[in-house]
This record gives C-alpha cells, structure tokens and sequence, in this order.
C-alpha cells in the first residue's frame, strides 16, 4: 500500500455539494480495490481538484475514479509525506 | 484566512530528510506572514511535491517559500475540502 495524490482538471465553478457526491462515489465502491480516499480539495476557480488516497497501486486508485464518473488526470505515488 | 495546495516541480531524488528540512525551513518563519503550513508530500519519481497551508493568501505563502529557498510552481486557493 502506499499513498497517492491524483489530480483532476475542468471542474471550474464545483460546490462543495457536487465534491462530496464526487467523493462519495468513491468511497461507495473503493473498497472493491483496495483503495481508500482520504481527502480531497478543490478550487472552483481553476478547476483542479486534489485527491489523497491509500491504495496498492495507481492503476487501483484510476478504476475507481474511472468507474465513479471522473477519471483522474494526473496520479502520483507520494511515499513522503510529512 | 483560507486553504491552499502549492505544488513544486523539479524535486527528483528528494529523501525524507530533505523535505523534512524544506518543511523545517517553512515552519520557522511561517508565523511572520500568518501562514500555517499544514501537510507535504513528496513523489521523487516525478519530482513534484505538494503542501497544504492555510494561510491570508498565495502571495503569503509564496513569501515563506521563497524565503526558505524553494518558490512554488503553482499556488491554488482550495476552498472547499473534505
């Protein structure tokens, strides 16, 4: 297991409702891989939303968002965190 | 006061101690413009690292960091989190 920050791009104007139905659909069927989502961030003006989970791989972490409507952009291993 | 995720690139190689001391060099001189630098992480492969402060403004965090030796590629508000 290890952790990872994944990126999404293109969710200008997101509200704080539409982030926590993102993320709930995650966390509705993360569990059938393995994966478990810990936190995520979003700036409605860029429209980058951030994602930290603990998974066993990248490709783990991509099913899950794929399967939850919003394929993730960019997902980086982060095994240093402080 | 708000939430913001910076992200650096070029850190390609980084060890545990080095973002432990980048982190170290933050916190010492955060409170001179009101930011709390919050979490880091860190992917050596790709070379990005991530922190989360809150903080009055980018500008503020980009103040510390740049003091500390390591300017930020990006800065984002993150307003909504979960």
């Amino acid at each position: 297991m290890a952790k990872f920050m994944d990126v999404h791009h293109g969710f200008q104007n997101i509200t704080r409702e539409q982030l926590q139905q993102a993320h709930d659909a995650d966390l509705a069927i993360q569990a059938e891989e393995g994966v478990t989502f810990e936190r995520a961030w979003a700036d409605p003006e860029s429209g980058l939303v951030y994602c930290l989970s603990e998974a066993p791989s990248a490709d783990a972490v991509q099913r899950i968002h794929e399967r939850a409507g919003h394929r993730a952009d960019e997902i980086h291993m982060v095994p240093l965190s402080l």
